[in-house]
């Protein structure tokens, strides 16, 4: 079976090791030397991790069919071995957001903030990997955890495409954001 | 806080007498005699029980504005008096449901198969809890799990409601389907 619950280990040790990590909205999360990324595992496991936040990979709840040929024919795979760099971006949403139907969601995800276009823009050299933690309980730091992998040259661009979606009418139902960025090595 | 995991555990005791059990489409589960319906515990709790069902409420996924506001309207809350009646409807939704977009998942569950206008024909006297499993965890036996209560008066209408769906397009998703009818005694 193919793995679709991962957990992110902040912790002493790791492949990934952390060069910044800061707070866009609300509380930050303790600081930690490395990270790693590992299938289904939990907090038992990881007695020296000083945080484990857990996601699954879930179906698409917003993209249409035409958004999704256009986002498969060109998104990029993971642990390219030029994609030295990495973001974790933990975010949760607000209680209006999630209050709000299927219809309106959809509106202010891509006719209002055109959440897929930006990221199609941007993604063919960014591989990118969405993890949803809202149901998995109900007790969950946060609703979404997004992994990004990059080549340094590609920097810019991911920054570029943060800013904008950060600027978008979606992200003003975000309550919680955390920047982590990483190199391998 | 509001707790949205439950858990319904088919054992020897439980408030809830199975009147019947039967596989509509896939496995069965293994019969019981009586069922609990508890929020958020898990199996280590319940040593006696043959098995356990968990699953989380959550945010609607194909509901518009107008229909949400329809549904407020008219639905009525769990544990009414005149409610003695129960069932539990356990269903899985094959691959090619999941593999779907929003936009197409949407018009097989209602510009199709209209299943919340077929839902608001009948749901005012049959009160109706969701709650979701596939993003618990990667090993849940079931996508959904719906309870309904509804007063014996009712009965009929909801074998209709349900006779209904099970013929819609939106039933040629599913892959696996228990049929739990109870008895609060």
């Amino acid at each position: 079976m193919i793995s679709r619950l991962f957990s992110f280990i902040g912790a002493d040790n790791g492949p990934w090791r952390v060069i910044q990590s800061r707070p866009i909205v609300g509380d930050d999360l303790p600081k930690v030397a490395r990270l790693d990324v590992v299938a289904d595992a939990d907090a038992r496991s990881y007695p020296q991790a000083r945080w484990l936040l857990r996601g699954i990979t879930s179906n698409e709840r917003y993209v249409m069919r035409e958004e999704k040929a256009q986002l498969v024919a060109t998104q990029q795979g993971l642990g390219r071995t030029e994609a030295t760099l990495a973001a974790l971006i933990p975010l949760r949403k607000n209680a209006a957001w999630w209050a709000l139907t299927q219809d309106e969601r959809r509106q202010i995800f891509e006719e209002q903030s055109h959440h897929t276009q930006i990221g199609l823009r941007y993604l063919p050299p960014i591989a990118r990997r969405l993890h949803h933690c809202r149901d998995l309980s109900e007790n969950e730091p946060f609703d979404f955890l997004t992994w990004f992998e990059f080549a340094p040259a590609d920097e810019k661009d991911f920054d570029q495409l943060l800013a904008q979606l950060r600027a978008s009418e979606e992200w003003k139902y975000v309550e919680r954001e955390v920047d982590i960025r990483l190199i391998r090595d």
